[in-house]
């Protein structure tokens, strides 16, 4: 595991290809909420989401030699562009495994910033060979996109910038996927402050997290029907030791309150944020009595969405 | 006409009651521009507008005793807004005006911010005399959403601010719809800059500000098929003095452009603004060899829009 000393290193090593993103309040949200919430908003990061802090830690822990040879991984979302985007301010090539099947936005998203597609059938066997497969030909470094100790790391600088700016937090919240932005806030959390409880939010569709921490064992899905789709995977082996280490607990929410959080998002505070996002709002609003008068962050892990296909 | 003394210090007495806004920017858009965009975010004003502005400036320029009898506007947008927020902020009655056809979204607003409605028949002649009557019976002063001195000195402290922050701007641009906004910032760059210009933008559907300058006289529009809501009215004797002296120019565009230009600003810079602010974007983009290589500030007019009804 990372000292606080690396960890504190490596946001440094991190930093000239992020923003330090914005934390925006609004009273009316904090009325609606009866306590004062601090949006840390990484949906204005690079490319739109916090999986660009993740994805330039693990491509800056690579070896010179590692480099040069590139980095893999298959993604439709929001690590796909990550990558891609990283790769290019590093000057590396990244190979980018998607499923014929995904959105032509997310591919030329992709292209954009650089990234070489490789389609393939939309099944995650069918995607993890088209990885080794490019691997072994490039002898590129496969990068996942949750359950890498480096991307976890990355994944917790907006927590500890966050905590820079509001050290006195009493709780801070992120949504739970993979478990790579949980892991790595909580790693924060416990490095720089003394108080603070990390708690993670999941729908009730895809609570793998919360059923996991139940009996201590990796849980799956059996279908994973929530519109929030960042949050369709599951927890890993390096993060959920992490996770059953330092989150306090994991809060769910069903699919109307995820709706209903966003919505009052952009209404009131004008931003543009995924579903996923919102998951962690509508948790503090569900369980308003746990959250009371006390000053809690929200990771507000992107923005990213498809403004064709909104769910209002 | 106000000096710059006293113009510096309406913006102090407002800011108690107002958001000094962020400025954002964008490399994605600056590349697509080819120039270099500073976003005055007055979609994070307080009720979600510029107006906050001019209709706090103006009540603060009644005396002590017509305060005390309250304000009257007729309006269906953010003014009815502005106007009852700003009221509540200093203790006074708001006696807003509404068509009885206004959504019902926008007299939730406007009963939130404490105003006090009064529905009407969903035409000029009706909002007027029943304004009219509550003036009579309430002593009540009227204000004017844009043909107002005050009000436009207050709507010009946002490109104060922004001047402030980014001093060598070589462009300000602005919507325009009643004429406020323009005239106050055309005012604020007279005051503060010597080399900035200021800039009008209008759709083609209401181009009543374009050609009341080809003119010399104020024109009206015959119809209003514009998706920008808040530029459908017309500019008036007190605004157009100002804007014929200091603005540069207006440039029109198309409705489509409106729309790809709103589009382009929530999918990259991931905020909520309304078809009016996307505007002055869509300008930029229309006469891309004006802009090149310039630094243009953008007033962000406003980011209230009703999600269910988007047009895309």
């Amino acid at each position: 595991m990372i000292s606080k000393e690396d960890f504190t290193k490596l946001h440094l090593e991190i930093s000239p290809y992020t923003h330090r993103t914005p934390v925006l309040t609004s009273d009316l949200l904090n009325k609606l909420a009866k306590t004062e919430i601090y949006f840390k908003c990484e949906n204005f990061q690079k490319m739109g989401a916090f999986k660009m802090r993740g994805a330039t830690a693990a491509i800056l822990a690579l070896s010179k030699k590692e480099r040069a040879k590139g980095v893999v991984t298959h993604s439709s979302g929001n690590f796909a562009q990550a990558v891609s985007l990283s790769a290019k301010n590093l000057g590396i090539p990244a190979y980018i495994v998607m499923p014929s099947s995904a959105p032509q936005v997310k591919k030329d998203a992709v292209k954009t910033y650089g990234g070489q597609i490789t389609e393939c059938e939309p099944n995650i066997k069918a995607r993890e060979t088209a990885a080794e497969k490019i691997q072994k030909e490039t002898g590129a470094t496969f990068l996942h996109p949750s359950n890498d100790l480096n991307v976890i790391y990355g994944q917790g600088t907006g927590a500890k910038e966050l905590l820079e700016d509001f050290p006195d937090l009493d709780i801070i919240i992120t949504p739970v996927g993979g478990g790579g932005l949980i892991a790595g806030t909580a790693l924060a959390v416990d490095f720089y402050t003394k108080k603070c409880k990390t708690i993670g939010a999941e729908p009730f569709e895809v609570d793998d997290a919360y059923r996991s921490l139940k009996t201590g064992k990796i849980e799956t899905n059996s279908s994973t029907n929530t519109i929030a789709d960042g949050l369709k995977t599951q927890l890993g082996d390096k993060n959920f030791p992490i996770i059953q280490k330092f989150v306090s607990e994991i809060i769910r929410v069903e699919e109307e309150e995820i709706i209903n959080a966003m919505k009052l998002i952009w209404e009131r505070m004008k931003i543009v944020v995924e579903p996923s996002s919102a998951v962690a709002f509508a948790a503090i609003l569900r369980e308003k009595e746990k959250f009371r008068n006390k000053k809690v962050g929200i990771i507000i892990s992107g923005g990213n969405v498809d403004l064709s296909n909104l769910p209002f």
